[in-house]
């Protein structure tokens, strides 16, 4: 249980209905208390809370006004969602929030019912609201639907589609435009100026001019006329709001509202509840609103490792190797320095993807499209065309996103384009959303693509200027979320020949073919198996696409057994291709394929979550001991 | 060479070089020359038209002001550039446009260097230009870019992802916005209303009526303020135009333009030309513009087979068996009438996914989104939510643009939505940009997907109401464009059960496992082989996910050799779901696996295809002779 005397208010309320009871002071300091309880609570766990911190006052108020969960809310990228995580029954679960088996730092479906839409990539509110109201029609029920969305994911195209077609089909829909300026990184969105813009338009201050002069020679009539003028510019203002873009869209706009005053949102929310049509509340909030560590570095307390609660300054981090983004950043930037032709494309992720670097660096070479990853993609293959040479970095799960601009955009034409995955594989607290677990076999479908995954981090560094420099068309690079293996870098960069495989360990009994993370986990089973006897030829793959073939029959000749090990999901994978190749090839080896079974995972650490689904060393060391000694139906059995 | 009394100005015209040699009424006769051309041609051979005839002078212009191919000009969709292709060297060419051997319907970079981006789908022209841009910029070179997009391929997320991002890098870079208010179905994009909108606004029309009331009370500055009036109401038009929207996005709005005015239209660019930063330039046109039967028509002559040029009416067609879509359109309709929790939705594209049956039958059960396929999906979900059926019907090349929909928003919640994939596998004349070589593998790779592939029209009936009455998750239906195949439909529906395939000929030498559409060639081939002796046991597959893996046991311990057939390309498909069974069950049969490689495929008529990759029934035939006789790899190099 919660601190009485710490948070007064909070101890008493564990749902939205104890919020409809409270007083206006009450839900005051019910904003306050959660606040505190955020602070108190993330800064020892760590987490995502400036989102958060900013949505308080807008998430008291939606529990107020609509009888969630018969009313359905629907919030986008669920970062904002942990005040609404905290009013829904899971209060107490905050202190597990984003560790293995504790609650999860988006919404999510099957963890409550008062979460109606589970969120992690950007832009989805409005698509799935929409669905909600159509079915709400369709039943002929008396639901209210309400959708809330950050200005960062309306630059998403997937949210300008809903709230076009939300306006062509009228049905009562209320959309929450939470708008602190800051998404991710700082914001890109064009519209928000729009408002500026428009009372800067000179056709707009010349007739105003044109009537203060007037009026100013008028002796009888000047006052009046005055009054007629300033009325006639409040009525410009009525149209010429930043709501004129919402209502071009078919939405009726309301706002700006002060987004951290209770009694104000509620106001708002009270009045358009019943309104027909589609709606569009405008709130203004301050991402880690309360904080002022959080409201002053609201960038790098996004997402947060455990902090100080007094300075906000991160806990000192063990002596960890530096990460493979950062590395993939500093890489980019020495190509870009002796080769101006290369430029570098985020979607909104500087920081996450270590295009901060290039951006501080070469801000000529750099671009951030805002999130926007099909535009990205598209957008790399307009450059592409005259010869500039397109370095697009986005996380793995998101460049689904740009799946078919991969395709039809870049891989048809036969374009240079690299695309770096950051995040390929489990990547940990964020779960289920963000896993890379599908990237090798999305993109192996591609005609010409090649696929690289580096062993290390001096790899990666190699595979980076090799896709840079030594190749024509479409290139992908895929690397594990976190902390490199800490090897040693030489000076400048290596060209990888495509399509090369390294053979890493000598050993008769068995061949291991890793792409990627796998392959620091295969030479530790090897080591492992080593100790029971058992010798192993160890094989860096490198390539997904084109595979080894060279490699693969001289393999196929030399031993019974083999295991293919990869940190992907199976179907359709580097083991599948590998399986692919010998079916075709005729070869009746033995082949083990160990990778991410055809599920989704949860979250939890990297560590935890590669044990659990055993592909952590100890697991692949006894499969692959299992392997060896019986028959596979047996070692099917044994997992 | 064409006829040079017919066409006085275009038998002169080869190139934009000579267009910039005309006079005003040449260029007028240039385009009267054009459009009868066009007609001329297309008449006899069929293919898309009615874009292009009101795209004519715009294009005109654009060679006429801009000094292509060094300035870069971008379309859009490329339906609308016939006359571009006829201006740009392949006058000659047209009556080979969408034939084997022949141009392309769309715009090829490898065809001309006049076809600076390749476009099948629609809204990547306004990504593309900027990236070609931003690349003159970094060359610092002065080529102007253009891109001209049309008003329906602005409800695509993309466009609006690249016009907020052109607003944010401010570069010079001219948008033509190709307004025919028709796109591919009745347009649904919302913006379009924008203007009409704005001057009925009541705040608008409040002011206007105080300062008419106002001066018409004033005696002696009636006449004054009255003029004041008039110069406020421009003032605010000036303002409040269909280009606030493209002002709000950062762009220069000009227009609009009457498209069909030559002289206007390259006043216009002239104008334009020089301008720094965005430009956006609206021109109203009108779909098949200047042929009669093409205006009153638009949606019938989209896309067109050979029609009677004075009536406009397709030639009478042999009696060919009803099409895939329409077996579909009216099952939907059937499933809908006994179940209403059941709705259909498209992405634009009404007629070509046999929606439009229901969109006539049962509007209330029926939704058009407009070109934005992400958001059908995740608009899907959100119904999917609340227990109501979406079926999504989208041709498999479009589906690609709602991949990560598809894993994040509906397979992860497991929810219930039916995706209908029609134009699965080579769908002929539109070539590249639209077969559907991937859905196979793109699907598999989804956990919980089910993948059905009916192997005539009465099982397609089957899968549909199987898909939508007996499944709790996921679920895709594919099958190929065109004729069905002519079988007898009964009554009413029968349930397949998830994951069985269906024996259909018995036979001791080899198994064929065969799915969708192949089925059938399988049936073809085996009739062939049998022909020489050899007879074949023929499965339809009916499942590529779940796998029939009782079936293929027991295949596997009957057959020595086993084929596996599929329309779709092979990494990751249909024979790689096989494959990677037979591995991780360590059979050791041989296997051939034939469907599409790994590459992409110019267009031809669907047989003409199936022949050159050789997966028509004698190839096929041809192929599993030379497999059983002898060792693969003597197969292989037959290929």
């Amino acid at each position: 249980m919660i601190d009485e005397k710490k948070y007064p208010v909070l101890s008493k309320v564990d749902y939205p209905s104890d919020i409809r009871q409270l007083s206006l002071p009450q839900l005051k300091q019910l904003c306050t208390d959660i606040r505190e309880y955020m602070v108190d609570t993330i800064s020892e766990i760590g987490g995502h809370f400036g989102g958060g911190l900013g949505a308080v006052e807008l998430t008291v108020a939606i529990h107020k006004v609509f009888n969630t969960p018969y009313d359905l809310v629907v919030w986008d990228t669920g970062h904002q969602a942990y005040p609404h995580k905290i009013l829904t029954g899971r209060k107490e679960a905050l202190n597990r929030i984003r560790k293995f088996g504790g609650i999860s730092g988006f919404l999510k479906r099957s963890e409550s019912e008062y979460d109606t839409f589970g969120a992690g990539h950007a832009s989805t509110s409005v698509s799935a609201s929409l669905g909600m109201a159509l079915a709400r029609d369709l039943k002929k029920e008396p639901r209210k639907v309400v959708a809330i969305i950050g200005d960062g994911a309306m630059t998403g195209g997937l949210a300008y589609e809903a709230m076009n077609n939300s306006g062509v089909l009228k049905t009562d829909l209320i959309v929450v435009l939470n708008d602190n300026n800051m998404s991710i990184a700082p914001n890109v969105w064009q519209i928000s100026n729009y408002f500026t813009e428009m009372i800067a338009h000179p056709d707009y201050n010349k007739f105003k001019g044109q009537i203060w002069d007037l009026t100013g020679k008028l002796d009888q009539f000047g006052d009046r006329m005055r009054k007629i003028a300033v009325r006639l510019e409040h009525g410009i203002k009525a149209v010429i709001t930043p709501g004129m873009l919402f209502e071009a869209l078919g939405f009726r706009y309301f706002g700006p509202v002060n987004g951290h005053n209770v009694h104000q949102v509620i106001k708002i929310f009270e009045q358009v509840k019943d309104m027909k049509g589609p709606i569009l509340v405008h709130a203004i909030t301050q991402k880690g609103k309360g904080y002022k560590p959080a409201e002053s570095h609201s960038q790098r307390l996004h997402a947060s490792t455990p902090f100080d609660k007094i300075t906000g300054k991160a806990h000192k981090k063990s002596n960890e190797p530096v990460s493979y983004t950062k590395i993939f950043g500093n890489a980019l930037v020495e190509i870009i320095e002796k080769n101006p032709k290369v430029v570098g494309i985020t979607a909104a992720m500087p920081d996450g993807t270590g295009l901060d670097i290039l951006k501080e660096k070469i801000p000529q070479n750099y671009y951030d499209v805002g999130i926007a990853e099909a535009h990205a993609v598209t957008f790399a293959a307009g450059l592409a065309t005259q010869g500039i040479v397109p370095v697009v970095a986005i996380y793995s799960t998101f460049l689904q996103r740009a799946f078919d601009q991969i395709i039809h955009d870049v891989s048809l034409q036969h374009l240079h384009v690299v695309f770096i995955l950051d995040r390929a594989g489990l990547v940990g607290a964020d779960g289920p959303t963000h896993h890379g677990a599908f990237d090798l076999a999305y993109l192996r479908l591609v005609p010409g693509m090649v696929i690289m995954a580096p062993k290390d981090e001096a790899e990666l560094r190699d595979m980076v200027y090799t896709a840079a420099e030594h190749c024509t068309g479409p290139v992908a690079v895929r690397y594990p979320r976190g902390s490199a293996l800490g090897v040693p870098l030489s000076d400048g960069f290596k060209k990888i020949e495509i399509g090369k495989s390294e053979k890493l360990t000598d050993g008769d009994d068995i061949a291991i073919l890793a792409i990627g993370s796998m392959v620091d986990y295969a030479l530790k089973a090897s080591d492992i198996l080593k100790g029971n006897g058992i010798n192993c030829e160890v094989t860096n793959m490198r390539f997904v696409k084109p595979l080894d073939a060279e490699r693969l029959d001289k393999i196929a000749s030399k031993f019974e057994k083999i295991v293919t090990i990869e940190e992907n999901n199976l179907p359709g994978g580097f083991g599948s291709a590998v399986a692919e190749y010998f079916i075709d090839a005729n070869y009746k080896n033995d082949i083990l394929r160990i990778g991410m079974p055809d599920e989704f995972f949860d979250h939890g650490t990297q560590p935890e979550l590669h044990k659990q689904i055993s592909i952590d060393p100890e697991s692949i060391a006894s499969r692959i001991s299992s392997f060896i000694r019986s028959s596979k139906s047996t070692e099917k059995a044994i997992l």
